[in-house]
């Protein structure tokens, strides 16, 4: 019993089986078959693993975002003047990845809760029974104001009168601000932590620099009239009503070079509010929302209502980090090996099924297990061995 | 040597090696293995291929969305009618894809920074004793109060009584504001924008329109209280004590087909604050947080405090694209292949070991390079070769 | 014709081809080929099966994440003790994932617009000429203020003076707030959700626990000062100019188990304001920003601006979730199997070209459909065969 485990084992280790093959010399299915295997070689080769890089394995990051606006906007009207910065003009003021950059408004002073008549053209009455309270959204006295022909409601008076947007834009100096951007990606896969401040962007360049796609591509300070030009919108179309703008920081790195290769590359593209959209879809351009700033004066409840116009920046964190694994370039050089059959599986049929001398090769190729064969005679091999075997 | 290269090449490329072949004439073997065959043969085009569609690459998007609340509330509280528009009711009012919507609320007015006795049941005290500096998280004057029989703490003043909820909710009418959601996708790897105003959602339409499962799945404009039915809570338990739904916009896309049929579709499920979750763990129903709003009245800094109760809505923007790509189709077809190869072993399997003619169909399959084989006459090949060699 | 067709049937289903073999007789090239053989089928059972779980598909989720911060806050400066509850330093006020926790602030009161000297080492100057407006980004009046030395401006007055960062951190008391986090994932593709209050995790037990990394791992409620601590940073440090902090929720499941056991982990990690990253990028440590509180005060629009320090938490949802699918296990085999072939070509290319009996072996392996064979001796059969066909 132990003696024949150790033959089966021996047999095992010391017997290595390999197929047999047929030799075919013939130019035509020669050239035909070694041009379909050099091709399914090359695209092996030049395509999965040079230009695909289907030896590495790859990983998305999880990012974090902190932004920081800096400048001063001006305005002036009817004689007053006022500053907006920072924490006047953007929304929210704590820093995030998506934020709201006011460029333009509409300022609505003192409201305070009470009955007041609608605007001109909204709601209009001649009498009272025009004016029945649930016909429509507002809450609605059932009264009709005689002076405005508008029914009256129920609301923070004085109402919003938002028909005209000022234009130009009342803040678009907006295009002088900058707006510093940090972002940290970590790929917990290969466990690589970057930040956009990478090797050689130090105090000192940052003090200083401003981003550039040519110049400056690793500055993180940008103008915002920069961005806007970049994405495609001109600043007088976009600070008017508004629009989304989109700040792609792009992370595609080879974790096979050096990590210091790994830097991030900023690209700007316009989500809402484009020109062309414009004529498209009217209905959705622009970019506003309304704020309300509380405050008690005499003892009543009052707010200043702004309807802002802005620009909302998205940084959006795009990464794509690659690095050398063993299981895809063996997946890879595995199925490799599968097309390679394929190809084989094609020229065997072109030598068994079109050649002229087909039943030759036929032959050749296959040994039949009984003697009904077509062709008998041509099967020296097998024939004698089944005989044998009889 | 040259003449030799030349040789080797054109060996090469007239000379092509294809696998001699048993042809094993046996119903049982050969309807087996011929089952198993086509059944590799379906499972790689029916399955990978149809209905995976393993032939295409995949993408997921980066996603921006807008968000904008329509609608008024009405409450009336101690005579004291008020309405509540946008600005008031929706946090943060911005516009982000995250966003709460208040539907009730407990409001404590006035308060001011100082000292005032505790709420009674929390804090009980006796004696001054009781009271001790440092012992609870509160900041503790360490008096206290007789009329209340509670401890004194330095807070804002009066403390907030949240002990009860107001029901049903003060703002129950939210169930009438609508919520129009603008989403834009981009998929990087193939080029493609979309917006969520797809291809017949114009200006007029959207003007109009009202989401509706099967008759206006496209609409981007929803009416609250539909979402909240669809997401499976009830208008009156959510408004109460507040709750968390996610509205997933789904863009599976087939861009092998004309883009234009890539269409969002838009589902909602309760996050928090479910019925069902309700019995489960208490602590964590509900939704609400607390909300200040400052004043100065008298020259003291002031404040509203509002506990807000609200329904939380995450715009959850899930993509997948496919499209054509010739690298996952010929790994898929190489991989297939190599199933194949599987499925050839376990025929051999069969023949070689379980059929009773194995032995047979052995020396038809192998040939030995030496003599040392156990059946040396039925070898009539090999043995030949084998001899003629020596 | 029917009967043809029914014979290459029978003849397709009946028969079955499988490769005539050389069983090699040789200790060395045995060895060394199985040894191959062994080798690639170890790893691709015990790497791709077992270590990296090929036979499974895998997919990330969709989360919601809500926030609830606990805790009081005591400073008393110039001799006014004030408390600061939830409603005073978290930022955002709405639970979202993303918040900042005020750590320290530097106020500046009762600002109105109007005309006033900036700080002494900001645009100094020596006479009015110094001050032309609109040579810095603050608007200039175009004085130079004699007391100060220095331009008058229109701004918020009195200007902020930050200069001086108040050390040590007024709220530092911030380290006992607590944080309570609700998390939900839903992997689309297996359709399972689960929740961070786990089974075991009910309102009895959140009310009493605390994070611990052993002790306590699934407590859903976090002491500030352990996540500081945790992720690398002082608090003292961290408290003083602000920073950021990840705190990762890890979903890594198998739901080829029980999905029970499919359970978050919680990892803290420093993502700006480092103390290493302070020699190195200066510019950027720290986390501030600027927030005003408006009022109005006789008549005037007035503000209260604060200069926020803090912490600020990114809650992190990272998952991956396994499933058995069949897809992945078939291109893992079949890519496999491809492997082994490979295996086979290094094994014949020792056995053809390496061993000095590689003429020998040549013989055994092919046949030639020619006699202008090296050998044509020792290829009995094929000769055989290619006379039988002459």
């Amino acid at each position: 019993m132990k003696s024949q485990i150790t033959n089966a084992l021996s047999d095992f280790f010391f017997e290595y089986e390999t197929p047999r093959q047929v030799l075919v010399r013939n130019r035509r299915v020669g050239v035909v078959c070694r041009i379909i295997q050099l091709g399914v070689l090359a695209y092996i080769i030049g395509w999965v693993f040079i230009y695909e890089k289907g030896y590495q394995s790859t990983d998305t990051a999880v990012s974090s975002v902190y932004t920081k606006m800096k400048g001063v906007g001006y305005t002036s009207m009817n004689g007053t003047e006022r500053v907006w910065d920072v924490a006047d003009y953007v929304f929210p003021s704590q820093g995030s990845s998506s934020f709201v950059v006011m460029t333009n408004y509409i300022i609505t002073e003192g409201q305070a809760m009470g009955k007041c008549p609608e605007l001109p053209g909204k709601h209009n009455c001649s009498s009272d029974a025009d004016c029945e309270g649930g016909r429509y959204r507002r809450e609605m006295t059932g009264a009709c104001v005689n002076s405005t022909k508008t029914c009256e409601v129920l609301a923070w008076c004085p109402v919003e009168n938002d028909h005209n947007i000022p234009d130009p834009p009342l803040l678009i100096s907006a295009e002088n601000y900058t707006l510093f951007i940090k972002n940290s990606v970590t790929f917990p896969l290969f466990g690589v932590t970057r930040s956009n401040l990478v090797e050689g962007v130090d105090t000192s360049y940052i003090r200083t620099c401003l981003y550039h796609p040519k110049d400056a591509p690793l500055c993180p300070i940008f103008r915002l009239g920069d961005i806007v030009q970049q994405s495609g919108f001109s600043i007088e179309n976009i600070a008017k009503e508004g629009g989304a703008i989109g700040i792609v920081v792009d992370w595609t790195c080879n974790f096979d070079v050096d990590v210091k290769h790994c830097k991030p590359k900023y690209n700007f593209h316009g989500l809402y509010g484009h020109p062309d959209e414009k004529d498209k879809v009217k209905a959705s351009v622009g970019y506003n929302f309304r704020y309300a700033k509380h405050y008690i004066e005499n003892g009543i409840q009052k707010r200043t209502l702004l309807k802002v116009f802005g620009i909302r920046f998205d940084i959006i964190v795009q990464s794509l980090a690659r690095k050398f694994d063993i299981i895809p370039t063996l997946t890879a050089i595995g199925s490799g090996v599968g097309i390679f059959g394929v190809a084989t599986v094609v020229c065997d049929l072109v030598l068994l099924y079109l050649l002229p001398k087909r039943e030759f090769y036929k032959n050749m190729k296959f040994k039949h297990t009984d003697s009904h064969t077509q062709e008998p005679d041509s099967e020296a091999c097998s024939t004698e061995t089944g005989e044998s075997k009889k």
